[in-house]
């Protein structure tokens, strides 16, 4: 079946998900047999094994005489000796500017096709691209399927949806027909979405695919190429996608450097020749603020960043401690806090936190933290999978940095063994307190498994330094806890005006970590954590310009 | 009837309108007795002179000690002697800033409602605008009552309409129900809009209401109170808008102070000290270029920027090319050359243009074209009225320069009588020849009544050229004239690149200067004659942030 005509339901069903912001997913988050196949997991295994020490030679893109490579695992903190192709800037850029020309051409309804058929295809090797991810992020393995595989294609798909909608929001064509009295003045108009130009996709090392694909996949679908350039780090996961997209161009009869990847090493960087270049319209990027800012101060370029944030945890009151306890310290935990969406300022009140059996003070807050902490990363069938392993050395050193810093440790980090893998990179969480005077010490990300329990004035006191926080230095979540009405109101109403998102009172297995496709915003584009938005209509608008072209009947 | 229900079937419809893109207009273009009343002219014309010499005292934002005004007509070139309340950038922020407060609060359709009550009482004082027009930028009668009246308010209309979709474009609520196997993870869900800030609307001379009010419909609509910074030569005009505006907010019980006028004056300019304040977090500019690129290049700001281009005709062939000539000296003579788009580099092949009657030469067509200019303005009905008066006595001074400068002058400029206004300050339009190797003689905007007609090697040469300076120093019109499908469909290919809308083989009523609301994308964004465009959802999207909460049910 042609592609278009297979895909409209999907692209339909997505563009009706968007709208209603209720649960959905295209691609089934559980790696079950029962769905992905008996085989699946193994045979996934397997296939990123064997890519282990060779070249990675699926590329459409041309012939490289150069292959480079620097993943090494967290898991095993050995290299991979995985290499790709590595291409001149120029290489890169007059390639991208050729088939620019082609692809603006094919019509949306094709360009989103096509997007999809390559999201299929990414399916059938979700496995292997979860393995790729455990062995260059870290991350645990539920946590590298679901995140590099479903929830990504997830993302992507619902990128491409709300570009596909955009692109289709205005007539192609009208007739404009105005009555003058004694005669009509009658125009054939039309109008065109215009793509900026070549875009550059910038990866991070922790989220190789989930925070890649949102602009790859924008700006292909409103006609712009792009060029991959992943973090030398982490690059397989997302290599396979281009690879897939690339084969599904091909097959089409288009130019596979309609998407290409362009990756670095750690001691030749291109990502600055790259996006400097006039030929490069579009940026997305995810990473460091330094280079965010960087970027989103170069002229006559659109850029779309998620950079690093403050986040918070505001504790005011609660049904039940041990439940809110339970749920922040997995959202510490999980992937040993290097999510962008981890919470790090813990807020409590020096007065104690309300509860349904009393009043239970800051001391007693922390140590039943700690301790809760301590029994999640103690218990053998949780701690080693919910921590994985430390993506860079530098976090490690940062844990050790604010252990011995001036406050008091209320949760030393240590070392657990991984079963599975002996010389694993890890660090556990560490806890300090911190007393809301102190504000320079809590003041920047402390990215990885970092804790600070703040002790302030009151409730007011702890919203307000969140605010200035997420106002001055960003910030992409907020967990709070309050059982009432109006401190809750309070609370949603002042983060609302530092562009924060606030989960309140989770409990359970929901954390504040987890932003769903489809329905919640992730980064709000309003704050120092970021310009862009996964995925508002502001995402995919941008790279794109609507020109209109008339002429009397 | 209350405000909410009384207008939703207007907002609805100019929604329609928006998606559409067919002829819409909510309030009537013609100055006729039949639509506006018998005598609403004559009231107009008499509110206006009573106006002239006296204190502007219909603003409702508080005291001021100091009264001021530079505005002077150039029909009668002399001082209207109106004066405006003056205020400290420090009061006009303060007020805004607590405005905000009360304004971001009410709901999405009542703040649409007020805003289309305001168009609607706007309506009722068309012609006194229409005179203020006249006599601050010296746009002949009917252009002043259309642009200031009728066009405007239908560009409000639309801004606030467009901005009203996208507030409602998601969900308020929603319930996200994850089925997890054994059980439902299940969120309420809440996304709320919210305004970025207070906004700046900066004004400019020719235009005082049809470049001010979408920006200022749209940051309104969107829960930003606005204040509005008009040319010091062009206030009247836009201070009824405003004052209407705050007469509706205060019958609402709303703090007027959410739309606030900021007159300053020639000697001393509160621009610069206005925006740079970190309160302000929108800008709507219309003017110059450098002081637009200065305000694009401001942090954390959203700037919406309408500033200059360089307009081209591209006469490739024509069925009859007197009726070609007839359409661009009329758009070239219109309001003498001070409409952003009017068409002024003029490129025609060396060989001539092909039309039905045979090779028409580029000096046949050169002549035409001055004869047919020179007709035109010595028309007494209709040359006064087309070419109205020149807003800036500067404008005066660069043609004299233009027709000083080494090249071929084709046709003078002159002065003609205004039989109203013997005083008026006029320059008829310049034609010059120029060839197309002299390209740093047509690489920039001549604002002004100024036509070069550019000898060009051929039609391929000729929209190379409008496509390099689109590109390098913007454009916000194109008119096309060819025979050849293909030749059409080169121009729109290569001219979309330059995000240049072109305007095909117009003859007749309808020119390349007219832009019409609901339809026309006005400034498309996309190269360097501004970063907005009236009105794309961009120009509404960027005012407010999605941000969302959750809490488990």
């Amino acid at each position: 079946m042609e592609l278009v005509t297979k895909y409209k339901p999907i692209i339909d069903r997505a563009i009706q998900a968007i709208h209603e912001r209720t649960f959905f997913a295209q691609y089934p988050e559980h790696p079950s047999p029962a769905i992905y196949g008996e085989e699946a997991d193994k045979k996934g295994r397997e296939k990123f094994q064997a890519q282990v020490g060779k070249k990675f030679e699926e590329l459409l893109q041309g012939e490289s005489s150069k292959w480079i490579g620097d993943e090494e695992s967290p898991y095993l903190q050995e290299p991979l000796k995985i290499s790709y192709p590595s291409y001149s800037v120029e290489e890169l850029l007059s390639r991208a500017d050729k088939a620019f020309h082609q692809w603006r051409k094919v019509k949306a309804d094709k360009r989103a096709a096509i997007l999809v058929e390559s999201l299929e295809r990414v399916k059938e090797r979700f496995f292997e691209i979860a393995y790729a991810t455990m062995h260059t992020t870290g991350q645990g393995y539920m946590m590298a399927f679901q995140a590099s595989g479903p929830h990504a294609a997830d993302r992507a798909l619902e990128a491409l949806a709300m570009g596909y909608e955009e692109l289709t929001r205005f007539p192609e064509k009208t007739v404009w027909d105005k009555p003058m009295g004694k005669y009509n003045l009658t125009l054939n108009k039309e109008w065109r979405a215009i793509p900026k130009g070549v875009g550059v996709v910038i990866g991070c090392s922790t989220f190789p695919t989930w925070n890649s694909v949102p602009g790859m996949y924008a700006s292909l679908v409103t006609g712009n190429p792009v060029i991959i350039k992943p973090h030398p780090g982490a690059v397989l996961p997302i290599a396979i996608f281009v690879a897939e997209v690339q084969k599904v161009l091909q097959e089409e009869g288009l130019d596979p450097n309609i998407c290409q990847l362009g990756v670095d090493s750690f001691s030749n960087m291109i990502t600055k020749e790259l996006v400097e270049d006039p030929r490069v319209k579009i940026i997305d990027y995810t990473g460091n603020s330094t280079f965010g800012n960087y970027l989103e101060g170069l002229k006559d370029k659109f850029v779309f960043t998620e950079k690093t944030g403050v986040n918070s945890a505001i504790i005011d009151s609660a049904e039940d401690i041990d439940k809110v306890i339970g749920n922040l310290a997995f959202s510490l935990s999980l992937y040993s806090g290097q999510m962008c969406t981890a919470p790090q300022n813990f807020y409590i009140p020096a007065s104690g936190i309300k509860t349904a059996n009393g009043t239970v003070s800051f001391d007693e807050f922390a140590k039943k933290f700690a301790d809760n902490v301590q029994g999640l990363i103690d218990n053998p069938k949780a701690g080693p999978f919910v921590l994985g392993a430390i993506q860079n050395k530098n976090t490690c050193d940062r844990v050790d940095q604010v252990e011995n810093s001036k406050h008091k440790v209320v949760l030393s980090s240590g070392v657990i063994e991984n079963p599975m893998f002996k010389n694993a990179r890890i660090a556990t969480p560490v806890v300090l307190e911190v007393d809301a005077t102190q504000k320079e010490d809590f003041s920047q990300e402390l990215f990885g498994p970092i804790a600070l329990l703040i002790k302030t004035k009151d409730t007011a006191q702890s919203v307000a330094l969140a605010k200035e926080m997420a106002l001055k230095h960003g910030a992409i979540s907020c967990g709070a806890y309050t059982t009432d009405p109006e401190t809750r109101e309070m609370i949603a109403d002042e983060m609302s005006l530092a562009a924060t998102p606030v989960s309140f009172n989770l409990t359970g297995g929901i954390y504040v970590n987890q932003h769903a496709g489809f329905s919640d915003f992730h980064v709000t584009g309003g704050n120092p954590a970021g310009n862009a938005s996964f995925t508002n209509p502001e995402y995919v608008i941008k790279r794109f310009t609507w020109v209109g072209f008339r002429e009397p009947v």
